[in-house]
Parts: C-alpha cells; sequence; structure tokens
C-alpha cells in the first residue's frame, strides 16, 4: 500500500473525541470538517508549558528524498502514548505548491502519519491562503503607493524587495515585471514571487506571540527605500491592521489526528533554508500546555534546521528541548560515503562506514547545545542486518543512545524502544540549552560563530556587497536580531556537492537580507531558490479526483 | 450604526440549528468554525427542486455604489419566512480583493445581512483560494510546457489567453511578462493576472452540475493554439483530475444564516460584466432543494445579469424563475434623470421623473421573458415621500407590482408588503421562461437578438478582428454555446456614459473570448476590466483587528 492507500485505511475519529483525550472541552473547538479543528490561543498556558518536555526531532544531512524526520516524529509521538506518555506531535504544515511537483505529500509516511492526510495536503483550513493575502495585500499597497499622486511615499521601486507569494512550483513567477500596459497599470518594475513557505509574512506568523505581536511585526516589515535613501516599512502603508485581520483564524493552530488516533498539532511551515524552518511557536506552546510531551521536528539537517530551532525560536520563546532526536538513514550514509542515489537500496557496509562522520558531525554539532542526543535509525525495508548492526554498534561504542524507528512499518509500536531512550534522556536532562552566539554579538561575530561550531567550517567570507549591506544592517538597528542562515541543505558547508564531512572549506557570505518583522537577519551563503519550478512529468498529471470524490495520485 | 456594527449586534445561532430548520441532519453538516457549514451535493433533490419557486432579484441600472440587489435579497427571503413560507436566500460570495479597496463588504446592509459578516467577507470557507489555487495550477502546467524538452506540446506562447489569478485589487499585476531571469525562469512571455472573481474556473464552478462535470469543464479548456495553428485545451496538458481534487470542497455550497435567522446558502462569485454573474447552479438547486422558496441575485442591472440568468443559467440548469423582483432606487433614478453623484440626497422629483425612462426599459426588457416582474423601491432616507409616491404610482399605473423594499432599516418586516406581491406572482406563474435566442441560431444572430430585445439597440457592429475570430469559433465547434455578453454595467448601452434610456445606439463588438470550459462565448463590447485596483486611499488602511480579534474598518 502506498501512503494515501494507508491513511484511507484507518478511519479517523470525530475530531471532538481526540480533543478530549487532551482534555480540550469540544466548545473550544472550530471545527473544519469532521476531522480537523483550530484552537483559540488561550488554551495556551504557560506555566504548564514550561514544566512540559519538548522533543526536537532533527537529522544528519539528508539526500533529496529526505530522510523521513515526519515520519520519526508521528511514530515517536504514537511511541510514547503506547508507553503512557500524554504526547502531541507539532509539526509543520505541508506546502501545496510541492504536492504538484516532485515531492508529493508530507504529513508522514506509512503508518506514521497525520489524517486526513488529502486535506492536509491540500488546502487544510486555510492557513497558507492567509499568509498568501496578507503577504500580496502588501504588495499591492505597495505599488498602489508608488503610482499615487497625493500620497506618495517616495519609494524606490528599484529597492523593493518585498515580492508577491503564491503556493505553487511555478519557475515563470521567479523573475516577472509588474506595472506593464500602460498608464493603466501602474510603474512598471521588475519583481517576483517566492513561494508562500519562503515568505516573511510565514516567518512571522510562526515568531509571533499573540495577535497583537503579529500585527506589530507586521508594521515592523522591512520593504525597501525611498528616493532619499531612507527605509520604508509596511507600517507607513498603514498595512498591518488588514494584514493581521487576514490571519485571524490563521494564527490559531490546527488539531488533528496520527494514524494511531493521538493528537497532532500542525501550524505554520516556513522554508528551513532560508527561513526558521519549524513549526510557529504559538503551536509549540499549545501542544506543551496540553500534554506532557511535545515531540516536534525542525526542517532538513541539524546544520540548518537545530541550529535555528535553538538560537532563533527556542531563544525568542523561552523554550529549551529536554533532548535531541537525530535521525540517519542507513541509505543517507552509503550516499555520503560516496554512493549515488540509485544504488542506495543495495547493501554496502563499507560505503556506510565512510559516511559515518556525517552522522559524527552531526551529534558533534548537537553536542554545543548541552541537550541529550539519542539518534534514530530510520529503518528501510533495504536496511541489511549487518548494516543496522555498524550504526547501532557505532553509536554505542561511544555512548550515544540509539534505537531502530519502525514508525514507517509499525506505527507507534515501532518506536517504543526509541521513545523509552527519550524518556530516559529527558528526564535526565536538567538545564536549559547553550546558545551558540549571543544577541549581543556583531552580525558578523554570530555568523563565524556558528559557521565553526555548527558547520565545521575554517573561515568566513564576506563579499563585498555583503560588507556594506552589513554596515546598513547596523545602521538601521537590525544588529541585535539573530541570524537565520541560508544555505544549501545538502552540505554541512555551503556547496552543495560536499557530501559526507567536509573540512577546511569556507563558508562565503554573497548577501544579507532583512526579515525585520520576523526579527532575524538572513546571510546568504550560496543559490538559494524561493520559488521551486515543476519537473518534466509534474506530479500535478497523476493527481485525479473520482466522481465520488475519491483522491488518487496523491502520495 | 455600521454594517458591521449591526451584524455584530446579532448573536448568530449555532449553524447546525439553522439547519435544523430546514430539515439537515447535523450529520450532514461539514463545519468551519461555529456558524458556517459546507453542504454534501446529496441533499440536492433534483424532483423537489423543479417544483419549488425561484425568485430572481435584479436591478436597473446601477450607480456606482450599488443599488442594493443583495440587502433587499435578503430582507425579502426574510419577509417570505415571515409570511410562513420556507425561504432560502441563495446568493453570491463576495470578493476579497474589494474589501480593501473602495467598497468594503458585499453581505447585505443594514438589518438585512447574512453572518458572520467578516467571515463572509474575508477568507469565508476557503473557495475562492481554491479556485485561485485551480487557476494558477494550470498556469504553472501551462509555462511548464512551454519550456519543456521531452513533452513540449508546441504552445505558442504568443497565444496563450490563458491568466494567472488572485483575488485582489492589484493593477501592477494587469499586464506583466513573466519567465524572466534567464533559463532559470523559463521562457519569457507577456500575460497578466485576473481577479480570481473574473476568471474562468469561477464561471465554471458556477454552471458545474456535479464534481465530474466540473472535472471534464476543466479538461476543456481552450488555453491557446499551437505553432501550427490547432487548439490547446487544459486536457492536453493532464490539469483537470488535479484542478478538480483543488476544488473538492469548494464544489460544495456553503451554509450561513441571514440577522434573521433563516438559512443562506453561499457559493459561487463570478463578475456579471464579464462572466455570468450568478451563483452557482448547485446552489440554486439545493436551496431549491431545502426550501419552498428561493431568493437569489443575479448581478449589475437586468440588462447583464438577468439576461444571463435567463439565457446561460437557467437554460442549461433546466430552472424557471417564477417571479423576477426589480430593484429601484430613487437616488439611482435621479442619477439616470441627470443629477450627479453628490446630489442624489437631495429630493428632486424632476430628476426622479426624468430618470424613470431606465425602469421603464429595465421593465419592457423583462417582459421578454414572460415572467411576473415585481418592482421593490429599495427606499435610502434621504428618498422624501413625494419621490416614493411618485413611483409607486408610475408602476401601479400601468398595472406593474410594486412594494416598497425596508429591509435595511427594518429587515424581513420591511419586506412583508414585497413579500406578499412577490407570493401572488410566483403562485400564479405558469409556464417557463422565453429565452432571447436559440442555442442553435449563430452566434452573430444571438448577439443581434440580445442587442435589441434587451439592449433596444438599432445594430450591431463588429470589429475586423471580432468578425475573424467568429470563423474561428464556429470552426472549433463552439458556436452552438451561447453568449455571455461583457459590456459596461454603467449603461444599458455599451458606452459608459449613456445613463437613462439611450435609444438609437450601436453596439460595437471589439472581439471575442472563448470559455470553452465554461461553455460561452465571451462577445467583447468596450473596455473591460477584469483586475480592479486600488484606489488613492484604500480600504485596507482603515480595516484593524485588536488584541482580542475584534474587527475594525469592514462595512
Amino acid at each position: 500500500m502506498n501512503d494515501l492507500q494507508i491513511a484511507n485505511s484507518v478511519a479517523p475519529l470525530p475530531i471532538q473525541q481526540i480533543a478530549e483525550k487532551i482534555g480540550i472541552d469540544t466548545e473550544k473547538l472550530e471545527f473544519y470538517g469532521k476531522y480537523k479543528a483550530k484552537l483559540p490561543l488561550d488554551l495556551i498556558n504557560e506555566e504548564k508549558a514550561r514544566q512540559s518536555n519538548l522533543i526536537l526531532v532533527t537529522a544528519i544531512t539528508p539526500t533529496p528524498a529526505g530522510e523521513g524526520k515526519t515520519t520519526v516524529t508521528i511514530g515517536l509521538n504514537d511511541g510514547l502514548n503506547r508507553l503512557g506518555k500524554a504526547s502531541i506531535a507539532v509539526i509543520r504544515e505541508p506546502s501545496l505548491g510541492p504536492v504538484f511537483g516532485i515531492k508529493g505529500g508530507a504529513a508522514g509516511g506509512g503508518w506514521s502519519q497525520v489524517i486526513p492526510m488529502e486535506d492536509i495536503n491540500l488546502h487544510f483550513t486555510g492557513d497558507f491562503h492567509a499568509i498568501e493575502k496578507a503577504n500580496n495585500l502588501l504588495s499591492a499597497l505597495i505599488d498602489n503607493n508608488i503610482q499615487s499622486k497625493t500620497r506618495n511615499l517616495g519609494i524606490d521601486p528599484r529597492t523593493v524587495l518585498w515580492k508577491r507569494a503564491m503556493d505553487m512550483n511555478d519557475r515563470a513567477l521567479r523573475t516577472t515585471v509588474v506595472g506593464l500596459g500602460g498608464k493603466n497599470g501602474g510603474i512598471p518594475r521588475e519583481t517576483g514571487f517566492n513561494i508562500t513557505a519562503a515568505s516573511e509574512v510565514m516567518a512571522i506568523l510562526c515568531m509571533s506571540k499573540d495577535l497583537e505581536d503579529l500585527k506589530e511585526r507586521f508594521a515592523r516589515i522591512y520593504i525597501g527605500d525611498r528616493f532619499d535613501g531612507s527605509p520604508v516599512l509596511a507600517g507607513d502603508l498603514n498595512a498591518q491592521g488588514a494584514m493581521a485581520t487576514l490571519m485571524k483564524e490563521a494564527i490559531k493552530p490546527n488539531l488533528v489526528q496520527t494514524l494511531g488516533h493521538h493528537s497532532a498539532i500542525i501550524h505554520g511551515g516556513p522554508f528551513a533554508n532560508i527561513a526558521q524552518g519549524t513549526n510557529s511557536i504559538l503551536a509549540t506552546k499549545m501542544g506543551l500546555s496540553l500534554g506532557d510531551y511535545v515531540v516536534t521536528e525542525a526542517g532538513f539537517g541539524s546544520d540548518l534546521g537545530a541550529e535555528k530551532f535553538f538560537n532563533i525560536k527556542s531563544r525568542s520563546a523561552g523554550l529549551s528541548p529536554k533532548a535531541v532526536v537525530l535521525v540517519a538513514t542507513i541509505r543517507a550514509l552509503k550516499y555520503h560515503g560516496g554512493k549515488s542515489l540509485k544504488e542506495l537500496t543495495q547493501p554496502d557496509v563499507a560505503a556506510l562506514e565512510k559516511g559515518l562522520p556525517n552522522l559524527q558531525h552531526h551529534l558533534n554539532s548537537l553536542s554545543s547545545f548541552g541537550v541529550p542526543v539519542v539518534v534514530a535509525v530510520n529503518v528501510f525495508s533495504s536496511d541489511s542486518e549487518e548494516e543496522r548492526k555498524l550504526i547501532v554498534d557505532y553509536c554505542q561504542n561511544q555512548g550515544v543512545s540509539v534505537a531502530l524507528s519502525e514508525g514507517w512499518a509499525k506505527g507507534g509500536e515501532g518506536c517504543e524502544s526509541l521513545g523509552s531512550l527519550v524518556i530516559q534522556a529527558a528526564e535526565k536532562c536538567e538545564k536549559s540549552f547553550t546558545p551558540t552566539y549571543q544577541l549581543e554579538d556583531s552580525v558578523e561575530e554570530k555568523i563565524k560563530k556558528v559557521a565553526h561550531t555548527i558547520y565545521g567550517a575554517s573561515g568566513v567570507e564576506f563579499s563585498s556587497i555583503a560588507k556594506s549591506q552589513l554596515k546598513k544592517i547596523e545602521k538601521l538597528g537590525y544588529g541585535q536580531f539573530p541570524i537565520c542562515m541560508a544555505k544549501t541543505q545538502k552540505s554541512i558547508s555551503d556547496q552543495e556537492k560536499l557530501i559526507g564531512r567536509p573540512t577546511g572549506f569556507t563558508i562565503t557570505i554573497r548577501e544579507f537580507e532583512i526579515a525585520a518583522g520576523a526579527e532575524f537577519i538572513i546571510p546568504i551563503a550560496g543559490e538559494i531558490l524561493r520559488m521551486p519550478g515543476l519537473p518534466e512529468v509534474p506530479a500535478a498529471e497523476s493527481v485525479d479526483i473520482s466522481a465520488d470524490g475519491q483522491i488518487s495520485g496523491l502520495f
């Protein structure tokens, strides 16, 4: 059975039954159909949240197919529930664009999925749409002001960094000229579209503490400059009230269920290469308020997702994970050992051994945060016994907790031993994490500390553009923000071909972006695509729906 | 109190209570929060639908502010319920774009509104978003194919008529160039965006009989031509399955309530100048299945909305209204009598008298359909007694049913006398309507019949482009489609400055568009804007939300 078939083989429980299990009164639920509900923000209890156990799932450097972090997250969550812990999975919302591209759905896999899988992968409760509209309303206000006769702010169209957003894999929108067609069409200028998940509105949603904070962050969005060089903020266009109004439902986390009928809260889905890559702070806190354990994940490898989870999200929200689960797969380690993607299903102990330094690197850099780490080997049917033993021994020999994770094939039952190790780790964790840098450090210093401690780089270089932007960032008063590194997920370094555990490399910061509303500085290392394209054979062509509403081709 | 304050002064009933009143089991509802629900299509009962009474609300030629058709529709619906009739209001969904432009909300007014007003005017149940995504997925597939190496259909980018859609007043998107930025960005070409309500996907939704029909219509969308001149359909890109999948919830009508706690079904919202301008066929049939009366409306004046309601929608769906309510306002008639917009609140019997021929024209052209007409004078506090008497006498003197409609100030109570006249009319209506043209007529003949019978034009001229397109339309086999006239709503003619009752004018068809999926031919008479812009002071700037979620500035 494929993922969609497995998902459809389990009858979901009415969402009020799921909610009841975690103590939510049905009256509190805002239903979206029978199996989805929005949760009001007053369910957050800061004191309870501080007492609960936050478990972060991250991964080694992934192959293009991904290493099953979401699957492990959901499986582990169901495993913890089987072990008697009140655990809630808190994860990101999938982006619609890639569903019709190459990737298919993103709601876990096999017997570790969240359902209703089709809805979650399609429009869900409309959060992405609301984000897109808030983003694009600001765009419309900008272009309207640029052509305004009576209320012109003097925005220099050449400096406008704010792009429109669309949740679609559509490469033709990467670079566009808008405002053509004569006077009727406004003032022509070059701009483009980001996929919604890569927008600052998404990043802001995930950083916000409440509706008021969301609105204030919107007002502080840095759009571009006036002709006189002074900065223009969204607040200068009075955009924040309408933007926040558009987000009045989207700010509320969404409740669904896992295939094991346990609670899963899904909210926000920022990219992990260009943004912070984790679900909303509000969703995490809500999970911690309603359960004793929250299992959550951060996008891509630990160099991207986990680093940002600690230094940006946890610091801002006052959170500290009690344990980190590092997902490794035998196939990815063989890839880092030099095998091609096509060869990964063939047993190859030598390649696996050669790839282990990638795992080792992630273990080392994670140790800098001072939080216990458990390795989860996400098993595939193509793994050999010998390969599995090798990786388990490798970890145990250096005293690292390790368990096989069989969530795909067995759901929560396949994650019980992983769950036991996680509970042990969490119970013995007594202190808060150690950040990689201080907010008071200069932007340059922050980047160097991440590059050295997390990537193992031997140095950092700044382009001349980046150097002059650094001055501007300090001048605009954004120097105290944390940094949100934008780099390839394919390598620990900033060069995607350097797989395994590269050493002796330098990180090159080509330029900076400013996310003044989300409150971080984005140092750009390498080519980062914020609008994907469709492949030669788009997945959309296989997606179908029958006359009675049965969907096929989503997987 | 403004509309938002009035709407907020009434506590809505839980939507299951509203549903219960019209015999819908709670189990059948798909909740969207507490006060909105989607209705499954199996609630449609074709036989019951044929027996119920369909009441169409249309209007004289409107001023830019609109003459309150939706307000009359909702008020009349509540009035009919007060008179003991099981009546359901079936109306269009408002477009989000204009809410932030100049217009504010569009969910009725005063004490004749549908609630929750904010939700209905913002994202509602996400139908517009789904339409936009289905539209834009097709766009992405087109541009992906144009740059495809292995599966290129040979689409000539210069001929692609299909545009992207966005529900936003954003003039800078009217004309764009996409695909810039080198190889990475696809093949550059000129294109643009329509506001979502003006998209063919919206038109198709409103014409579809079921999910299968929707999908088949998507497959038949005419996109443009190949370099060899042959037509390319959406089906050639295998787009229809994914497009229909995106629409699986959007195809279901939405249930909300009026301020009088009666049922209102809201579904679909196509433009009335460029598309058919009425809610979905599915929603109308669902209303007729669940109630004995359905009060529905068609956009703009009767020359646009009502003509299309009869000749396109009713013909295709096998519907026939039992009565037509023609909404007139004293202010609009004074406008047609030559007064400026600013002078309309001043009593002016002479101007009113001078404007009456506009009303007379709509009465005459509506009589061609052979369905009884009731005039509803939608009263404003600025009307004088003398003015009201004049218009009532004018109608009564020629035997036309007429009533004052006080829905804004008094809700259903203010529409009881109108309701009584409507019931009388419906009860005596025994035959189906007479269409203006036959489907077998040539496209040219259809246009001439509408121009003569409905507009009172003395002739029709075709540009040379239009003439050559006519040949192409017949060649492509689309000649049997009904026509969906695109012309200004500001005049009965195609020249917006010809207010009142113009005579001796000629209609000029400049060009044609083909909506092969919606199944109509769009003759374009005059400049039709499919993407509005924002005004100098966008309404968005006044919209705000407080920390506890109270919205202000929507009206």
